[in-house]
């Protein structure tokens, strides 16, 4: 099913107007889940509406949050998100980088009580649009093993760099720093296929290429795979993002992270408060005029774009290109939802008493 | 070959003094490398003071630089380090840096006109004794392919992230880019022992486990090895350190990268001066109280630390710890140095008219 951006937004905004948000939460939250579907990361935009909704009916999500800036100085601040949607907390912290990041060069941002913050890119993209460099990560449900274990310690951890740059799009680099990220495995689960090894290892931490391996005690491998191929830097990266997010903010950091899904518990005993975030600007004028980098910086892609190639058919693709290509075909044509995400939705609907989409 | 720390510091001193560097400028370099020594990151220390030595006879490093600060606001800078030793320069910006975050929690430095800096971790460690989070990272000469080309455009481009700890050492991140690091290379050259795939490919961008490959056309392949397996996250990453060190700053980027051997010769069309770094310091009280923080982050080490094995004789690294292990015992029972190294350095000795080592 196609369907145009405009419905899905003020679907997905009344959605999250019955769950209690005010009008400006309601855009802002629907906004950040759209860019992800026009972006063409399905992951994480409206398919993920129902856990949102799911959260807030066992009281896990406050969708009228008093988020507050705990601790400060010109340029770090510490926020508590008071448990609310990380789709409005991040941008709320963002805010305040840029700010900061106006006044000083730049602005840091570390996030405690907070919940998923959609698409990393999206908050990065705030920083771009000022002409600023943007940073943005988050710790999430624990499903990695560090190497060498098979305990699941970490979440997917992802890590998000943006750069402005002139007559090219922005260069987003937005990676999780697991081998694979969660939604590639439940690709391969619905299509019945096998994964490559590298990607996970089942409960006793020998190496399987069942997809399904996660629900009976696997875990997903940091980027890297084994040690042999660097998963001690994958776990390096995915340490770097937890502590920033968590062990910096007073969030809750490793195996303490509340699940994303609302039918797993929490753990009992938490050492901080929801999840957490740590999202950062510095002004490019901060280093050097916009229009020398933004000009070095096309140089810089124009030249990666037209590198040698090993297939005469695959051109290196410069990190964010193809989800600019995406959200353009998207914003004109449409965003393909899946049946299951479809039904999801009207179920949404339907339990709020709205319009099926 | 053994050697204690002290007399290796006063030989490589008086290397350094010998190229013509100022007392406090060779006491500086000779730290730098000796830490490398110490913490056990061989390919990085004293193995690498003829390869200085040999660019400074090539006239491309300057051993009297006049590191000047030439753009800048409260928080940010871009130094140009006037073609100085890397060993000194990087120090300099991560000094700013460091006086920047005293002031207003945070500091970023962007560097140009650099040469090779050591180990970042020796910059990022200069944070964390003031209980500050220290970042670091460098270009470096083009050994790397993007995925999907067979062409050398970026560095090993290490990045670094450092945190203060309390009872545990500190957490220390530091790692290339790439799936591998080039002295893990030279190991395997040296030994005639094969790679495992996904370090390198050859040429024609075929997979080889041909250690040699790389003296041949290959080029190493960024961290995840091939795209199933993520090498477009450690092309990300590595994009990013090229652009955050060097498009920032003005030095220069991808190909155009000096190469750090005095054999190959500069790109004749350089976009920039040198090669670049990109240092920083974020206070950790800017976020919250550093006790608070640190026994946090030591219950995140003890956590990780006490995982679950998967080979009972083989426990859970944290980042930093083997560097540390290797630091104490080094600093007691002194370094070892294999005789190629011990051959170059009493043959700069003999250069320079000082006593062998």
């Amino acid at each position: 099913m196609l369907i145009y951006e405009s419905t899905l937004r003020s679907f997905t905004q009344n959605i999250f107007l019955s769950m209690g948000c005010s009008d400006e939460h309601a855009a802002l939250a629907a906004d950040v889940l759209l860019l992800s579907d026009l972006r063409g990361i399905d992951s994480h935009g409206v398919a993920r509406l129902i856990g949102y909704v799911r959260l807030w009916e066992n009281k896990r999500i406050n969708t009228k949050p008093n988020i507050t800036i705990v601790h400060e100085t010109p340029t770090t601040a510490t926020v508590d998100g008071d448990a609310g949607l990380g789709l409005v907390v991040a941008p709320f912290a963002m805010r305040l980088a840029i700010q900061k990041a106006e006044q000083y060069g730049s602005g840091w941002v570390s996030v405690r009580n907070s919940n998923h913050f959609g698409i990393a890119g999206y908050h990065t993209l705030m920083a771009v649009e000022k002409d600023m460099i943007g940073f943005a990560m988050t710790n999430a449900s624990p499903l990695v093993a560090p190497t060498f274990s098979n305990e699941r310690l970490l979440g997917t951890n992802p890590m998000c760099y943006a750069f402005p740059a002139g007559k090219y799009p922005p260069v987003v680099v937005d990676m999780a720093t697991s081998a694979a990220a969660n939604g590639k495995l439940e690709i391969a689960q619905r299509m019945g296929k096998k994964v490559p090894e590298g990607w996970i290892q089942d409960a006793k931490g020998d190496v399987t290429t069942d997809p399904h391996a996660l629900k009976n005690g696997g875990s997903l491998l940091p980027l890297g795979g084994d040690r042999e191929h660097g998963s001690h830097k994958g776990f390096g990266l995915s340490a770097t993002v937890d502590i920033l997010s968590a062990v910096l903010s007073g969030a809750n950091y490793g195996p303490w992270v509340p699940p994303f899904v609302s039918f797993l518990e929490p753990p009992a005993d938490p050492v901080g408060l929801g999840i957490g975030h740590f999202v950062g600007a510095m002004r490019v004028d901060g280093f050097r005029p916009v229009d020398e980098f933004k000009a070095h910086l096309d140089n810089w892609i124009a030249r990666f774009k037209s590198a040698s190639t090993i297939d005469p058919n695959q051109k290196v693709i410069i990190p964010g290109e193809p989800e600019l290509e995406a959200e353009i075909d998207r914003r004109k044509n449409g965003i393909p939802l899946v049946d299951e995400v479809v039904n999801d939705l009207n179920g949404l609907a339907t339990r709020f008493g709205l319009s099926h989409i």
